[in-house]
C-alpha cells in the first residue's frame, strides 16, 4: 500500500517537469512562449467550451483526460516544432521510449491507463482523440492570432503549411475551421503569413 | 451562431492570462514559481491518480473539471498568498466580482456552469470539490518538498501553519494525510520549517 503511494507521488514529481518543456507558440500577450503543462490545461478549457463543433458525438470527460496526458512522453522526448519535418519524423521512437520509462514508474494498472491515453491520441482512432488532435491544432492557432502572428513571422511560415498542418480541423471540425481560416486569411493580408 | 462562436474563441483567449498569474509554490527544480496554469494541470493529474484514496465516492471527471476552473477567477482578483491571512480575507469579494465578469463573457449557460464549478469548489458541500480541496492542499506540499522546502524557507513558515492549513486532508484524506506529515515532520527535522 504505502509502495503503491509512493509509486504514485514519484509520478506526480515527475511530471511537474511539464512545465519545463517548451513549445514554439507565444502567449497572447507575445512576451514568452508557453510551455507544455500551460498547453495542455488549455486544451482541456478548450474542450470543455467547444465540444459543440464536433458533429460527431464526443465524450468530453474522455477528450480532457487524452488532452491532459497527450504531451507528457515529451519530458523525456522533447518538442518537435511543428513545421520541422525533420524533427517530426525522428520523434514518434523517442516518444514510444519515453512512454515506456515515464508509464513504467505507475502501479501497472495505471501505467496501462495512461499508455491508452497517449496512443489514442496518436492513433486518432475514436471521435475523442479526433476532437482531442481538433484543439490541438486550433490553440496553437488562436494564440498566433493574439500575438500578432509573432511566431509566423519569426519562422517564415507560408499560407499553405498552416492549411497543411490544419487539414484535420477542416475535416473533423467543419465550424472551428470557418473560424480558423478567417483567422488565417487575415495573416496573410498583414503579411504575418507567406502567401 | 458566428457570435456565439465569437464569445467563446473570445474566452479562450482571455484566459490565457492564468498563465500570467504567478503562485508562491516553486517548481520541483528550484528554479522558478509555477503559475495558475501550471498549477491547475497538476492538479488534474494529481485527481486522476490519487482518486482512490477519497474514502467518499467520487467522480473524478467532475473533480477533474474542478481543479481545471478553479483559478480561473484569479485571472482578475489574483493570487492571495496561502499564509498571508489578510490576503485571504479580502480576497473573496474580489473573486465575486472576478467571476461575474470573465464567466460573463461566455453564452449564458456555459457562463452559469463555470459559475457553479467556482461555486462547487468553494463551498466544499460535494465529495468532489472536497476532493479538488486536498489535492489544492497535496499539491504544494509534494512541490516544496521537492525543492528542497526552499518556499517555506523564504516566509519563515512554522510546522503549526502548514497543520493548520491542510486540517482538511487531514478529515478527508487520512491516507494521503499519513503520507504528507512525514513530509512536514521531515522538513522540521531538516530545519525547513519553524518548529
Amino acid at each position: 500500500m504505502r509502495e503503491r503511494l509512493e509509486k504514485q507521488m514519484e509520478f506526480l514529481r515527475e511530471i511537474d517537469k511539464l512545465k519545463m518543456i517548451g513549445r514554439q507558440t507565444y502567449l497572447s500577450d507575445g512576451k514568452r512562449k508557453e510551455n507544455d503543462a500551460e498547453h495542455s490545461w488549455h486544451l482541456a478549457m478548450c474542450a470543455i467550451v467547444l465540444q459543440e463543433y464536433m458533429p460527431e458525438p464526443v465524450d468530453t470527460a474522455r477528450t480532457v483526460a487524452l488532452v491532459l496526458a497527450h504531451d507528457l512522453v515529451e519530458i523525456y522526448a522533447g518538442d518537435a516544432y511543428a513545421y520541422d519535418q525533420a524533427a517530426q519524423e525522428a520523434q514518434h521512437q523517442k516518444e514510444v521510449e519515453a512512454a515506456e520509462k515515464l508509464f513504467g514508474m505507475l502501479p501497472e494498472e495505471q501505467g496501462a491507463y495512461f499508455q491508452e491515453l497517449w496512443e489514442e491520441f496518436e492513433q486518432c482512432g475514436t471521435p475523442e482523440a479526433r476532437f482531442a488532435r481538433v484543439l490541438d491544432n486550433c490553440q496553437p492557432l488562436l494564440l498566433n492570432d493574439a500575438s500578432g502572428g509573432k511566431n509566423w513571422r519569426e519562422h517564415g511560415i507560408r499560407k499553405a503549411q498552416v492549411l497543411k498542418r490544419n487539414e484535420r480541423v477542416r475535416k473533423w471540425a467543419p465550424e472551428l475551421w470557418e473560424y480558423l481560416e478567417r483567422i488565417i486569411l487575415k495573416h496573410v493580408e498583414l503579411g504575418n503569413l507567406g502567401d
